[in-house]
């Protein structure tokens, strides 16, 4: 699973994370590529989403040593983006990924656009999944659907309660209403009651 | 407004209509082109879906004056679709509607696909908007947002509750908690509380 | 699987079906929906194509009881679209099936058109695969893939010589250069010796 | 409105700025990224082309406290797009403009393309459209329309003669014939006599 | 050449006709699906559209013997698409051609749609152009161009004018300033002074 | 021809050079913009991949004299995109191309992308057609198609065994089997035995 920032990831992919956890997957890997040291509020240390992303990734099940996190200047990825290319492929190669899940293909924000870019490239052979962040599409394929129910919800929602500094800056999708209203719109879709739904970009079984 | 159905309107844009009505617009016209007599569930009268209807925009605020109802077989509305035209141009020549609001384009049930057929070519010099029925849809553009507020969200679930048919039938979609999160999902997309989003399929101004 | 003719299904992912049974999936359904009694080339009896259709079947290792044949009429399937699409609902109801493998998005041939739009109703809550057929499209999107090996292309190959009214019309696509040239060609996009390649129309997990 | 350089304004949308200054409308706000010093012909100033803007907005009818130059390196401004995205928050905040027009998604240029895409950013929950330049661009989807009259048109021709560099270069599209051309391939999409079109990026009511 | 009234191919390819007949090339065929005997305006014979397109031909320079004109009910194309496409097999026998022009890929209008689904059905191993008809259109990919001189614009016009029963019905576009306005539009696309533009669906050498 | 780096242009339309020879074009010009040098492998000196560029053109027949190597570091040329485009600028004013061949607007890699890109601007009003390398893409619009005969196919192939540093890193496309086989996939979209199948991005004629 492939974050620009702390808190992509748990918004975008949060419920199928506990799914997964859930069903016995053990092999689950998060890279996050920028900790946004710049945007973190006053009163806050700098490394105060680093320490949240830990947390959160503990209350969803994800093994710490499966956890990676590099310090891209926030905002600022496609000027490295051949070196962020690099550090995809190299990951790649130490974990083999069956899955990966990454910003959509739609995603306008600059960051998640450079690492959909390059994920594309160090991924294309394999399975790949894009996650979806409302305010950051015009338009969205629901082609894929993990189909949810009312305790992996609640999952999503305990990790997402570990990113204090994203409630102090007071965004309406850090809220147990939006995470609940996304799931049941997309679950509606597929006759489920909860879903998290994803640009397919590409399958291979 | 065009509705293949009853309650399409109403589910795709029952905010919209509130909030046009509060801010004194007089002048709304909704066309239903298939009552589907068939699809009545047990033990409800043949007319119940158009009675419905009726209530229901009696609810929302609409005149009896604007409504019309036709009465083509429901799910063939494609098996008649130069007669389907021909209506939407003599509805277009006596209304001359400024704004048209019809299924989306993206909508894959078949007579919402003919109604937009035919009311594209009927209305193509006309500002029109498909409104979003995610049930129907694998992607949809998020072009246009109506945004609302919560008392039109009230009145739009009034309107709804006229549908006992569909309750019935147990739809999932035919809920507060469904209307609610659609609209706060659009709603973060645009730093609004709610919204209903839109299709923009032409605007002229 | 949904094949608008007989061969279809066999030439768009006749390899998948051999690889499916070989992993012991026993519970595989085809649907024909023309046998196109009026193509038969001279000389063969107007029940050609239904014969070589089952015993095509019987070599890719498909139960008898998982055949359905209808006798539509060949390149008029969209005259009876509704029709076509009531078939499929019921079709759903008994087999419920957790993939299904239609005509794709893209293909231009008249009745796989009709079956793609009707299958896309039918089953919109299922995972859906549409087949590739490079002589029926323009653009076709590689979301998917199944691999295979030199085995089961062997045995889709066995399964195509089952149709001798095709090899009597010289299609350039019934040979064994074709089926091997088209199955690597999408293997080496997925770093595969072989695979079949499909446009991936919604995924349910 | 946001303009890559000096001109594509004037020649996007001078007529609907005509239209809107004749309506009233007194807070029009112009940004021009680059005065594309290097690109003056021989026996002009550095500055002409920034005066010439000046120029064709006092014609046009726009204040001059609406004006904003900033001097990024023409043809180069993807190579500082984290910065004019921070230029584009900062007006944003001071401005708060119910409207942005900016170059549309379609649009080849390559300063074009950086200023459509950080503008989205920027501007994401307000009602966006990007104006035609057909040089640039392969398709362009006309969902947007403002009807002109001839008036509209005359004031935008009378601007566009600010520009006597562009007259010094002997651009095609520097003539009434193509001002006027455009407008009219324009205005009948619409019944409409003269009309400028836009692809609409987002519209929010 | 296929149209599916009179006066689509002089409107969308008039010029392209023009300099084909001057550079040599003899030829050319058009066929003509509807004749719109309904359309007719009153004071005008039944047969008015038929003669109107010989007329516009013969000024044109096309063979009367490469000429064929159908009589499907106009509007309703859609309802005899499989004749249609078999009356394109057989023309297609017959004439072989190189290059065929058709209504394009995105022409809303309902008989437009049919010629241009059946056409791509027909030809779809040989090069094959859409023509533009912009009151017809909401997006168009101007990927084709055929530059033109003065000449063939002229030439286009004195064959427009033939269509008596046009100018009766007063359509905007059958004017001398609207062929030179979409002339000179597309012409600045590719630095010439006229052009007509063309979605180009296939191109084979 | 436009190649991101030496061999693109032979594995993309190698045949179509061949066939182009064949036919008596000597105006053939191939410009390549990174040989690559931190891509050789071990035992190869770091010019090996210009030498095989040279060899494997003068094996397809075009002139030393129309070939370019510029030496932009390999898989960086997205940093200098505005240096591509000086460059391509300076290169159309020379060579004054009637038709371009470049990447397809459907390549991932990322100078493949920068070269498509930059191409498009700088010959936006001339015929362009991007070529196909399926390990590449997603998706392919297959709009153009250049039919070949065995011959060509075989000159192809001698040209790609040119390339030794290729075929010491194991490139499944680098065989005759995969050659052939992208080559009769894509005659048998438009009845030919060979072809090679391009994005058709401009066509003028």
């Amino acid at each position: 699973m492939l974050a620009p920032h702390t808190d992509d990831v748990e918004l975008g992919c949060g419920g199928t994370i506990a799914r997964f956890v859930e069903e016995g997957e053990s092999q689950i890997f998060v890279a996050v590529f920028s900790t946004a040291g710049d945007s973190v509020p006053k009163g806050f240390p700098k490394t105060a989403l680093r320490d949240e992303f830990y947390d959160a990734m503990r209350i969803l099940g994800v093994k710490k040593s499966g956890l990676s996190v590099y310090d891209y200047a926030v905002r600022k990825l496609s000027y490295s983006r051949q070196d962020v290319l690099e550090q995809l492929v190299k990951l790649g190669r130490s974990v083999k990924p069956d899955v990966v899940f990454l910003p959509s293909s739609q995603d306008l924000h600059q960051d998640h656009q450079t690492l959909y870019n390059e994920g594309l490239r160090a991924f294309k052979e394999t399975t790949m999944w894009g996650y979806e962040l409302p305010w950051n599409t015009i338009t969205f394929p629901t082609r894929g659907f993990i189909t949810l129910e009312e305790r992996h919800l609640e999952r999503k929602w305990k990790a997402l309660q570990a990113y204090k500094t994203q409630f102090a800056m007071n965004r309406p999708y850090f809220s147990l209403d939006y995470i609940r209203a996304i799931a049941m719109v997309r679950g509606v879709q597929v006759k489920s009651k909860y879903a998290e739904a994803f640009d397919v970009i590409r399958e291979k079984w």
